[in-house]
């Protein structure tokens, strides 16, 4: 229907560059950052280099473009739901969290080691993912977060949040990489569980 | 006493680059490892520059050789003790961790940094200290370690003791940067309590 309503001739560039980016975050599941060049998403969208250019200015604009949107990719598809049981309600954005990683496994594991790099840019929306995955804790998911639970936000439990959010990113990146270690309902009790514990250790 | 019995002119090579090395590791617990030149080591230990690329060969082959010390020093701080209460030898070398970010607070930072990054080499012995730092707590510590707790060695608690290994490493960067979100007692006892956490949670 929309090819009728919008020609593709007349698609604006800013939705051209979105849908460009869409052909990057899906080729970065399965290749690492490194791998991500101007030539392969020219070759996966169909369209000249030159035009890859005109759009993200050069390969670490690119790079940059992706990856911002495959953070935000991840932030939406986790996001806590309405509701009362915080517990259910974690455990359902783990899940999509531990989807999300092992269908992206190769590019989300290099994106972690580039966060962690060079690029101070990287880093800095890295950080931003993480403060957004970790703040939503204390601040949605029933409306008072982790706190209706009886945990104080105080700067130990973030912290020790923090923390969980490093254990969670090595366990699962480790589970995608070999999953025989666990169910993935175990994988899931166990990434909440640790949670609390690391609360309860620091409260 | 030792420059009577080894007068510095007779110093084997192999001592005096092990000497180089202590200088380097000195230096790089204030500084990040890109900070780490050849030319602030020869300054510090008042030698040549051609001196230095003679025992070290580059730039890139003299990180590696601090960084490997680092972390052979880290390993040792660390070791646990023999005894029979693993909670406290637990603890015991947890502070003697804390003890040695706080100390080496930059060139720590840095070196977690870069074992993500780039340096293949780099990796591999960060990846190896952190295989010897959590491998032992099932090989050590009171003999058995925490297999003498209850706890199974199988892959499951393997993969969670790996992530609680970047739990505390985040955490304890985190409390060595800002020490005001809890007292060092409630850091151990915050870390040790989330280790049990995440074995509870995965047994």
């Amino acid at each position: 229907m929309s090819t009728v309503d919008t020609p593709r001739v007349r698609m604006t560039p800013e939705r051209r560059r979105e849908q460009l980016l869409d052909h990057g975050v899906r080729l970065l599941s399965t290749r690492s950052l490194d791998e991500l060049s101007i030539e392969a998403l020219a070759e996966e969208a169909g369209i000249s280099r030159g035009l890859l250019y005109h759009y993200f200015g050069n390969k670490q604009e690119f790079h940059r473009a992706v990856v911002a949107r495959a953070v935000d990719d991840l932030v939406a598809v986790t996001a806590p739901r309405e509701g009362e049981d915080l517990v259910e309600i974690l455990t359902e954005s783990l899940e999509a969290y531990v989807d999300y990683v092992v269908a992206n496994r190769v590019g989300y594991a290099s994106l972690v080691r580039t966060a962690h790099g060079g690029d101070e840019h990287l880093r800095e929306l890295y950080e931003q993912a993480r403060s957004a995955l970790t703040g939503r804790m204390f601040e949605r998911a029933g409306e008072t977060g982790i706190r209706s639970l009886g945990y104080d936000d105080t700067p130990a439990t973030r912290l020790m949040v923090r923390g969980w959010a490093s254990l969670a990113e090595e366990v699962v990146l480790g589970w995608a990489n070999d999953p025989t270690a666990m169910s993935k309902d175990d994988l899931l009790a166990s990434l909440a569980g640790s949670l609390f514990g690391a609360l309860d250790a620091a409260t």
